[in-house]
């Protein structure tokens, strides 16, 4: 599966390059099926991933961020996320992601997991019982070492304010603006926990958001939990929202609690 | 001046990429002038640059982040930070820079500026009165839009509680760890407000990293203050450090009061 999702990834970094930074980019075109705005560059992303797919002729079902559940009555289905960081995207801020898994169910049911850094052409690569990878070579969670910490955490005006103790524990904190690819970094050593903890439900997290990341995370030795410091779970269902902690060293898991 | 700071900077930057990811990338290797750490890869990046100024054999005094004053009796000043986020670099996190000036005295002398994103190898040059560019294409900052505002926020256990009720005021806040090109992102319309206000002054910023991107941000309409309101100036003295408002948009000066 893994030249398939590289192929669908390219397909859609090729095509939303060249659109970075122009006025069409930025403009709402419609509403996911979320409700949340389109905007133009979400449109190009989307419709680049399902010529892909098409040219493919992948057996699959499908759930986007941007149109409604496609049913082949396939026994597995592709998760995507066209672009993870839409607002990054739309502004031009250099950090944000296409977010591709396949699996049945449920989060839990994801086998293969792949996110592509779209600025940078950066592949994380999960499959499931086999490991991860960046860029072909394997990657691996780090232990936490709280003099050497940093912290990934999503902040501003729909961030509960828990959100704001977790960032006075780190003299390291960063905010990218892409969850998927911030898991990703999460998986690949440079940093230690993704805290995304939202004011309200209407803005945590979906399935296509963290699908892939998930899987990519947990096969280099880290663990993604819910607030209540449970294993998350999500289901294929865009109605699913929950908050976040994802870390690379198990013994942070008390961080949400 | 433009082709010899691009070659500079290139040098650092084809310097550096081989390293990123490996263990001597971040190992202590000694003090820079201040008494910071500077890491394997801040040592590789100095020395790529400092070659880059011999081969041009440019007649300009040398204030960089990581070595003494160099005094050739110049009229001018080559004011280097070979690494503007040092701590992404050393985790391999993909947001720092090269910044790059040239002029007398202090910061309102500055005459030419350029900050390469080392990541991507996009190039933003200003030069005095002569307008901004990215990757040769003229900048220019944003009128601020407060349904579409992004703060990018320095955050951690060294800001100012200050910077946690700033970041309530956006709801898309990020904070990406290079002082230099996060100006850079104010100059070129992607962002509103650059906050970095420190805890105390040895954590504030210093005259190498916002030389080349104050003058860039003023070029393309924005400006620089500091937290009393005044419009900011530095002298070319790596004691002198300030925490730092850079905006698009002249109104969101109020911020810094």
């Amino acid at each position: 599966m893994k030249s398939e999702l590289t192929e669908i990834a390219s397909a859609v970094r090729n095509a939303v390059l060249p659109v970075l930074g122009k006025a069409s980019a930025s403009e709402i075109v419609g509403r996911g099926v979320d409700g949340a705005p389109s905007y133009g560059v979400d449109a190009v992303a989307e419709k680049a991933a399902m010529d892909a797919v098409e040219r493919l002729a992948l057996r699959l079902n499908i759930l986007s961020e941007e149109s409604a559940y496609v049913d082949k009555g396939a026994a597995e289905t592709l998760v995507i996320d066209p672009i993870d960081g839409s607002r990054n995207a739309i502004n031009n801020l250099p950090f944000f992601s296409v977010s591709l898994a396949v699996g049945s169910r449920n989060l839990s049911g994801i086998k293969y997991g792949l996110v592509m850094n779209i600025v940078t052409g950066d592949v994380y690569y999960g499959e499931k019982g086999k490991g991860a990878t960046c860029n072909e070579g394997p990657i691996h969670t780090r232990l936490f070492d709280e003099k050497k910490s940093v912290f990934l955490v999503y902040v501003g005006t729909n961030a509960s304010a828990n959100a704001y103790d977790i960032m006075r524990k780190s003299s390291i904190v960063r905010s990218f603006g892409s969850a998927a690819l911030e898991m990703c970094l999460i998986a690949s050593g440079s940093a230690d926990v993704f805290y995304m903890r939202s004011v309200d439900s209407e803005h945590a997290l979906r399935i296509v958001d963290i699908a892939a990341s998930s899987l990519i995370l947990r096969e280099a030795g880290g663990e993604v939990f819910d607030m209540t410091g449970n294993i998350m779970d999500m289901r294929f269902d865009m109605a699913d929202r929950k908050s976040v902690i994802a870390v690379g060293d198990r013994s942070m898991r008390r961080l949400s609690l």
